[in-house]
């Protein structure tokens, strides 16, 4: 049950009601009037509670759980205990994401604008927006409807935001476009002058960095991560994308549409991306290097040439899956055994 | 000497004085009444100052020193200048910093609430706070007695917080249950809904994040660092343990009690990680891993795999830190012979 | 064109002036009084609009760009569009940097204190400063002259900062000194007390950092970086060093003068790195090691041992540069041949 101190429930839902919503089948259609109060973890559920099994690695957990109903592949339905309902579906993570979304659904903002917020006369503002204590909203900037603009955030001047989205506390963003549907974290940096000067014997040359940052509609981005704006072209962010906390990415870097950047990636400098690529924990992108559409590269990975689409990779310097794990499984291998390379 | 402006000299003291607190041995007895007027490093001690020994990378530095004390292993004394009393103490780094704390206590918060703070009438504050300029506290929030609240920190409905804590600038607090003596640097994010989401070809659903994070007493947690919320079960960071900054924390991890985590590691979610761990600066940890207890884990590495108590391991991907430094030097010395792999 | 509701555009130059400003040579003479209105990267630039070619990547581009004139290597200028004049320079980014800071001068803060800025009454400002809201001005502290102070930047008691330097959003200093012409970004924390505890069966004891953060002039730091205080010694960041976002810099390091240091990289307590170096993106130095000057570090490598002057390393754990990349290339080999090592 989660704590009520910081989650409200919206109600309680029939086996029927959640299968419908979520497009799941029901193991015992005769249990469809029975009334869920919940959703838990397998391990801590209860009775009239709804779970999930989507890790293999939790089947001992699913075998033993108390949990009245669970989502679960079809296949693995025989394993769930005697008195468990299951939720039959393919993707039984993205069921519970919607019954869950079910039970505790998100807040509207609530419209406010608070008294210490510093909010220049040419800003305009859409509807039913909330501004909290200590944000700062500069000259001329373009803020949609049922936005939430959180607590000491600083928006500067000119910049656009859409409707619907949700800036974190202490974010600072400046030279940026922003669409609709989008959520900042605490701390985000968005719009920062990028990495740029010119090498030169008495010192280095700042660039003019004359470009913007880019946010397409319905992209997260998490804690404490930093985007700096393009250098002359702009730094542009694919609809979707899902990034993470305390990435790194550089001026003119264009990432696609739906791509997800796990924790700490880096990516430098007028790096492309394509839609629908993964990029796994603390993966640095050399500069200028393009990645085709859908690849897939391993956490710490070292990106130095280029990917192609679908392509994945893993290693640093960055080389084909298999043969990554084959190298990976010679070097064991051969430290094994002490004789292989001797001083012949 | 430390520098006036910044730091507060809270006086003299005899070296039988300092070697009773610390439980160290002086090297030589009559000199129990001579005075310390203050602590410093080896190269810029003087002769009323006490310094420590605590790497032997410094021993060309002990031996040349001006420092009139000195505490140090009881077999490198015979190597400290003649003019130096030794404090002889089998863990000098510790002894120190007894010492150091005597000569610079740690202040009290003064019980302050600065006139911009914006604290909701149902929060409740124990005695003798400091609640300074910018801070913003939420809905039913409970914080305990001689809590520093630094600037503009943002503390959300809820949350509860225990005595003697120190909570820094900029820092975000939601959905979190913190004991005591716990100190967060500036900028830590806590308590983020996590990266959850369900991949669906039709874009991601967004999994709600109905936990918390639990921070247990005497926790220590780096600048700009992030921990995101439980996604059902919570995240927890067990007592006393040490996070240095930029660290990445995911959602479900389960932090033993006395880990030690250095910067920028990141530890992806439903990690959990035993007792007295170490993981090294930059080291990454995929999902769902576990980490026994007392593990110690070398810098920049990749655990992939599950690592058993007590485990040493290095490598990306990690593996044990014996086979990891064989296949390091084989590397390096196959590389060395040309001749050895060629294209018969 | 820059957008207008970012930038401001300072004026139009002919091609004579812009050569004479930056040293450069035109390939047309005759065209010394072609009047250019604008700066713009090499895809997307029109008929009268400078531009540079930096990066031998983009010789395609430059073939068939559309600027009017651009910066380039004198040996480059022959495959120069036949309507372009050529501005020839060994350094066309320089060149660039300096043509396009003409168009696009960096503004003066303009002489602003806000209502919401708390500033102690000891505390010292010079002339023409910008302190805008919510920025917090401690005991003691002083600022010089045409400095601008960011929205809610937290600068603690006794802090020092010299003329002309931009104090980000959300920034913490403390204990710390800082020179001219210094910018730091969003989010950075400087002083922090450093990870410094000994460590003890009964719990780790704290040490009392009693070091300061010493920035020299015209250093520039990212957003989201960390730089702890030292713990005796001062942790020093020499003049004209360019640190990137994200990068943490651990107490008593010593950073020499006009260092490059990539977004991510991590450095231990009390390394000393000399002048000139380069560390790329996500690089880890290990505690108390010494890199030479001028030493060039390839992203991601981990330095556990000293590196010479000029040395050129990579890998993790790092090696030499020629020999990291002849066992990159031997290992790949290696696994490309399955019969190599076999179990005889």
């Amino acid at each position: 049950m989660a704590d009520r101190r910081f989650f409200t429930l919206a109600g309680s839902f029939q086996l029927g009601q959640l299968a419908e919503m979520t497009g799941a089948i029901l193991s015992d259609p005769s249990q469809a009037g029975a009334v869920m109060t919940d959703v838990a973890p397998l391990d801590t559920a209860e009775k009239t509670h709804l779970s999930f099994l989507d890790n293999k690695k939790y089947m001992d957990v699913f075998r033993t759980t108390k949990a009245g109903a669970c989502f679960v592949r079809p296949e693995l339905a025989q394993y769930a205990p005697a008195s468990m309902v299951c939720l039959m579906h393919k993707n039984p993570y993205k069921a519970y994401a919607i019954a869950a979304q079910m039970f505790y659904p998100s807040g509207k903002p609530k419209s406010f604008q608070a008294s210490s917020a510093v909010i220049d006369r040419s800003a305009t503002l859409g509807a039913d927006c909330s501004i909290e204590d200590g944000v700062i909203i500069g000259a001329n900037v373009k803020i949609g409807n049922r936005c939430r603009i959180q607590a000491h955030a600083v928006i500067r001047n000119g910049v656009e935001i859409g409707d619907d989205c949700d800036i974190g506390p202490h974010t600072t963003i400046t030279h940026a476009l922003i669409g609709s549907k989008v959520r900042l974290h605490a701390g985000v940096c968005i719009g920062r002058q990028g990495f740029g000067f010119a090498i030169d014997p008495a010192g280095y040359v700042a660039v003019p960095q004359l470009g913007r940052v880019i946010i397409e509609s319905d992209v997260e981005v998490g804690a404490n991560t930093t985007i700096d704006r393009g250098a002359g072209p702009d730094t542009v962010i694919g609809q979707g994308t899902r990034i993470d906390n305390l990435v790194q990415i550089g001026h003119n870097v264009k990432l696609g549409k739906y791509c997800i950047i796990v924790a700490q990636v880096g990516i430098s400098g007028s790096v492309q991306i394509g839609d629908y690529t993964m990029l796994g924990g603390q993966v640095g992108v050399a500069g200028h290097i393009k990645i085709g559409a859908g690849a897939k590269i391993a956490a710490q990975s070292g990106i130095m040439r280029d990917v192609p689409a679908g392509g994945q990779y893993m290693g640093s310097p960055a080389v084909p899956m298999k043969q990554g794990m084959r190298q990976t499984a010679l070097l064991a291998k051969m430290a094994t055994k002490k004789e292989v390379i001797t001083d012949e």
